[in-house]
């Protein structure tokens, strides 16, 4: 079965601090030890990229933070989709060209777990790819928590945001499995 | 701005003690109030179901449970689609009849909160729907917490999975509110 890597908004906005305070700060490292696997190994990596049409968000593209960062940097010609919706699957020929090049199955990480993570790794599962999602390559924000919301909910911390999530996608969407698990199912 | 209701999955099969310990026990009774309000006011209403393809599954054809529960049932030309995934809209004419009805906003209900709901309802927002969360019309089940996951985690309610995802998809894909306040929305 051909397994793609699908690398998603790893941006150097993330790192503003208006998101709030983060969990798994060697995410990166994580998902850079992936694309390492995935390019010694042949195999097809896709990069997705944020464009927010809010304004005020890091992630416009008049803010200057759009580029992905050095450490997962695209190469050669992997291909890189732009997208301005959560779902890596919306508004993106992203799915076309995974069936086309006979991709059947992937490896998602990156930024944030219950935003476009979640999504993307929801879809991807819809849509009939068998999906890993290594956890540990992806990390949350505690913005969400603060959200007004009338009935009112406790605040939470990222950690709590990025494990809950993680564990409504495992065994339904996908199986959450850690970086070093991942390359080591790769190489054998 | 043409609102419509999308119910989605709740169906007898979801009564099966398979699925663990649920809150929210008064989802169904807060859904048919705003079926009743949808009515009253001539707006429409779609109603989705499950049919599973994992022959465990209560929701399986053969298991007798796919009906759609009797406070809820679908009524005169009221469209009904089937889905053999978590997304309302994956496999089914949902969002082309939408459109076609000139349909640009939402209030989603049903089951359960963390996987068909927080699909169908990341994918109305980023497919372009203003959508409205009835979350009290809405339930959670225990069971996704007790998917084995490599790295452990601690059994969450239904409760907890319930306020967390509604958490995540409020302000960010949709806003998550109270069967009265949307029904006193409609009707002002």
């Amino acid at each position: 079965m051909s397994r793609a890597l699908l690398l998603i908004d790893l941006q150097e906005g993330m790192d503003s601090p208006l998101w709030g305070a983060r969990n798994n700060p060697t995410a990166e490292d994580n998902a850079a030890r992936l694309l390492a696997a995935f390019r010694a190994g042949g195999a097809p990596v896709f990069h997705v990229r944020h464009f927010s049409k809010r304004p005020t968000s890091p992630l416009h593209p008049d803010k200057g933070g759009t580029a992905i960062k050095t450490v997962v940097a695209p190469r050669g010609g992997e291909p890189v989709y732009d997208k301005d919706t959560n779902s890596a699957f919306i508004g993106t020929d992203l799915e076309a060209d995974l069936r086309k090049a006979g991709v059947e199955a992937l490896v998602v990480a990156g930024l944030s777990t219950p935003q476009c993570i979640s999504t993307s790794v929801r879809m991807a599962a819809n849509l009939g790819f068998e999906t890993w999602l290594a956890h540990d390559a992806c990390a949350a924000f505690e913005t969400h928590a603060r959200h007004d919301w009338a009935d009112g909910i406790a605040p939470l911390s990222a950690d709590e945001i990025h494990r809950m999530e993680i564990s409504v996608l495992h065994g339904e969407f996908c199986r959450a499995m850690r970086t070093d698990t991942i390359i080591g199912a790769l190489t054998t």
